[in-house]
């Protein structure tokens, strides 16, 4: 990778880490600049449309980020149940070490920026879509029927981003430890 | 009420309605001082904290409306499968007029202030619990005994948190009707 790459994907990687932390209107450009140690100037050099597309491009990645952990884990030959677990249950280690967050799924910067950023909006529907739709799959190879495997997914997906805002404000990591724990009364066929 | 309650009350609701849409940090006191109409000089007069004196009585104030339409919903002789969907239907109801949403629940406060005001953080903190609290005192009173109770009620919480993400995400209601819909399975003894 060159020089140029290296301070386009450094900005980005503090910026996504910045946003999850902290959200993206406590997060200011100045700060995302300092942190990554990228040269001035190569900010809007890279993200011509500033903080807005700096944001849709960290919720792609870290989209990206958790995708990948979904399918690792249910790619183990395990069942749905135990796949989506090992993924939850890696989360609960994360909260134990809250400055490690990166790859936490995107709860905040969806909450507060749909009403106000559309792009934004939905770059975090696609995310939230892209991972129901990994669970979709996984639960219709097992036999689940189209409807009801669609429903649990988004259920599924919803469980685990309010217990990450329970998880924040807790400190631990207890309310998704819960959300795995009843997983399997919920996929019980 | 006198006009001095009523500046303060006027601060406050204006304060609640725009934190609960916008988030703490994209909202500014300007912006909540001319929104609610009161004197210039009243905010601090009341609030001498400031903006997260507002944000903790805000939660406050959510903590207490939410909780009073939990327990309406609970004490109408019915089930608590049927009370707890009957709360979840209404705020469906709510994400149909989405300028409309004063009331629901506090997860984007809660989300991007838990790491960095300790105050908030345990305001937010102390209005799961209550919900969670009324949540358990009904299922207690249903039968289920107390660690079961304990956990369905931080799920419960979780689930809706979490749908009310998804659904400003959708800018519709369905996946908090999905909740209801599958609260039945979690509940059934």
């Amino acid at each position: 990778m060159n020089s140029k790459n290296d301070s386009r994907d450094s900005i980005l990687a503090t910026a996504t880490r910045l946003f999850h932390l902290q959200g993206y209107h406590a997060t200011g450009l100045n700060q995302i600049l300092k942190e990554s140690g990228a040269p001035k100037g190569s900010l809007y050099y890279h993200f011509p449309n500033g903080k807005e597309q700096l944001a849709i491009e960290a919720v792609h990645r870290m989209a990206e980020f958790v995708e990948a952990d979904i399918l690792k884990s249910l790619n183990k030959d395990v069942s749905a149940v135990t796949g989506i677990q090992n993924h939850i249950l890696k989360m609960v280690d994360c909260f134990n070490e809250i400055d490690t967050l990166e790859g936490i799924p995107i709860g905040i910067v969806a909450a507060e920026t749909s009403l106000i950023s559309e792009p934004l909006r939905l770059a975090c529907q696609a995310a939230f879509e892209k991972w129901e739709e990994t669970y979709r799959i996984c639960l219709i190879k097992e036999g689940f029927e189209l409807e009801h495997a669609t429903k649990l997914s988004m259920l599924i997906n919803s469980m685990i981003e309010g217990a990450i805002t329970r998880c924040l404000t807790n400190k631990n990591g207890q309310p998704l430890q819960v959300v795995a724990e009843y997983l399997p009364i919920l996929l019980k066929k």
